[in-house]
């Protein structure tokens, strides 16, 4: 039942597209999803994508490019008309998706497109949520929704529902207004099932409900649906009157790009990439991680420098130079990774900046002990200096625990002024824990050689 | 209407606490959802928690449970009698929540709460679920569903979804199922709405319908239920027969792990442990890496060594050891999350591992070159050796070139062997690419001295 591309079919599919074989074609993509064709056609030249785009029936094609990846899907767009796109797939979209799609083009193309659009009602919509700022409530929500007037009967409530349903894939949950359009409550489905036909809606209906106002920023709408389980969330404006509502589909997508966004920032990437972009775009994301590596780099350069003499006569010092820089980085990644994480999900608790640090600063000891030992033992069985050995140890403890103390500050301090805390994790810590690393070696060994 | 705990609430709630003033404790969880009754247990201490549960009502008592924080919703399972959980907390929770917290006790303990449910369907339900291997469709199911039989009217369907819907509390999907209870469609509650009462289930259900077996893995659920947007995903065992269903919220919840497990390996963190767990749990999770960074270290002191006779002629080699060995593990980390990441999400295309080095080489060889450049330039203003300038720059662009192949052959072979992928990031990662990049940074110094 299961649909899955495999190369066979993707030959047979390209050799119907060079045969320009319209009825084989329809064979081949019959009945599969949306999101299969949209599978297919990310695997396309754009010529045979636009071959096959054209045999799609009218009511799957809008949907197949929603799925579809947005790289693929942008030059896709570019070779339609706007009256294509007014027509054939703003018209047949949901408002936010259409809303979406035509933020991908200039404003003089998108007015263009909004003057095309058939059905004046979603023109409306769509200029609403247009206005919308990104990240926000209202930027993610959908106009389309089942709403019913608290005053009604069942009957009359039923009925209505009948023509709104039309309009939308998922009913989920029935909204409850008065008669200026605030949203009251919710009218559960089961309830609807249960009660006779002549019931007032005010009798029936349940009060409690959660919201969102417009404005409200997204992580703020994912933690209150993830918190509490709704399915599908209402959004009002600044009088309370229902707007439209957020799916969780939606929110899925949001949780991905935020967990997505923070493993990237972690892994030393910037912007939005992945495997498919090309070369050019691949390197760009990664460069100025990399020249950050390399200030650090140089940073540690100069250190040693400083310390030049003391290597000339010790030269076993340098041996632990990559570990002491390594250690730094990883222990400040770790703390810094965990602080990121809680605040992400909002399981910090609710203690303060200093209990936080000097727990960390327990973890860092007990670690750096751990590792302390360890070395010192490899130093005493295989090192000749016992300098050498007191000064590695030495540092190794003070560098995870200074390292540990900084991956734990920093991400609070960002988070308390409202910069996203994930930017203190990978190449930045670990870059600057480097260098710390290597300034409290030199300096331990100093001492310590010269005493 | 968002509840929002602040410490003025917290403290007005311990002090009734200590009152033992049930009043004013009843007052104050009044109204609350169970999510936000859990967060409030959640920041108090055992002994006051075990108060503030015994005045919640029945019905919400069961729920606060599961969204408690995993350790102390354990702890607190312990001041509980079997008896208690299985007729305060079993009973009143839904068959998948239930078998969860089941799975928290030791087998004995496990088989006397359940001997002690008193609704035996629950039981069986339970039971039944027990079965499941952890990770797959069975064990992340619920059994709570509203199915009707496809011979039946529209009439005798509603009928028998008031009794079914009483249990559940979404309804999303009527499943309708044959005679012998296999799977053959779904009915839109839209069509429901908008059909005669005597029309046969036959005439109006949908047959396209999306399920998985028992035993698929969660990880295909997700990527099912987020490519399709569903929201409730039925599962069948082997004979096509409904066993239960999936819905959204547990997707979301895995997603959720899947994200914070990747996350923490890309940080060196094992094990799932967030920053409200004690000193030793984090300093165990984190150790493990700790320790593999400490052999890369060691390694790399070995390395050294062996170039020992060429840094006490030229000790300027040592500066930029911390330089080589950073920028090797910065660009690793950076190829390999972006293959784990495209493998997750299964957007890495259909192409095979050849053309992704090929593309990856580019990458490297670009990113190489820049910053071959830039330490080139550094090199000649600031530094007095040309051979010095050669080999760092030379080291530099094979290092970041060999790093960056290394961290995309890795997982994508991880990947092929079904192991993790997410294990090829952090710490492993950038410590061979340490040693590795010492390797070649003294070789070619090696060379290019003496020449």
């Amino acid at each position: 039942m299961q649909f899955e591309l495999t190369r066979e079919y993707l030959n047979d599919l390209k050799e119907a597209i060079v045969r320009n074989d319209e009825l084989a074609l329809i064979e081949l993509v019959h009945e599969l999803h949306p999101a299969d064709v949209a599978e297919i056609l990310d695997e396309l030249e754009l010529e045979e994508a636009t071959v096959l785009y054209k045999v799609l029936d009218a009511n799957i094609a809008s949907d197949v490019l929603t799925h579809m990846d947005e790289d693929k899907r942008d030059r896709f767009l570019g070779s339609l008309s706007s009256k294509e796109i007014a027509e054939q797939l703003i018209d047949n979209l949901d408002s936010d998706d259409a809303a979406d799609m035509l933020n991908l083009f200039a404003q003089e193309q998108k007015e263009e497109i909004i003057s095309m659009i058939e059905d004046r009602q979603q023109a409306r919509d769509i200029v609403d949520l247009l206005h919308y700022k990104e990240g926000t409530a209202g930027a993610l929500m959908a106009k389309e929704l089942i709403r019913v007037n608290v005053s009604w009967t069942v009957s009359t409530a039923v009925k209505e529902m009948r023509k709104q349903a039309e309009a939308i894939d998922h009913v989920y949950t029935i909204y409850v207004v008065d008669g200026e359009g605030v949203l009251v409550g919710r009218l559960p489905i089961k309830k609807m099932l249960l009660t006779p036909l002549k019931t007032l809606i005010s009798d029936i209906y349940d009060s409690q409900i959660k919201f969102v106002k417009v404005d409200e920023d997204q992580e703020e709408v994912v933690s209150i649906m993830e918190k509490y389980d709704i399915v599908a969330l209402p959004v009002v404006d600044e009088l309370g009157r229902l707007q439209g509502r957020i799916t969780i589909d939606d929110v899925v997508d949001v949780i991905r790009e935020e967990a997505e966004k923070d493993y990237a920032l972690a892994s030393g990437i910037s912007g939005d990439v992945d495997s498919s972009d090309n070369v050019l775009t691949l390197t760009r994301a990664r460069l100025p991680w990399l020249l950050i590596g390399l200030l650090g780099g140089i940073l540690g350069a100069r250190v040693i420098e400083l310390y030049e003499g003391d290597l000339q006569l010790y030269p076993e010092m340098a041996f632990f130079i990559p570990l002491i820089a390594a250690m730094g980085g990883n222990a400040g990644v770790q703390s810094s990774a965990i602080i990121v994480q809680g605040l992400a999900t909002k399981s910090m608790g609710m203690s303060g900046i200093l209990p936080k640090l000097g727990k960390e600063f327990m973890v860092g000891l007990l670690n750096g002990l751990v590792c302390a030992v360890i070395i010192f033992g490899y130093n005493m069985i295989f090192g000749d200096s016992l300098a050498l050995s007191y000064t590695v140890s030495l540092a190794l403890l003070s560098v995870i625990i200074i390292a540990t103390l900084f991956g734990t500050f920093v991400p609070l301090i960002l988070d308390k002024y409202d910069i996203d805390p994930a930017l203190a994790t990978g190449p930045f810590i670990t870059t600057v824990n480097d260098v710390l690393g290597l300034f409290i070696y030199f300096i331990i060994g100093h001492l310590l050689y010269i005493a």
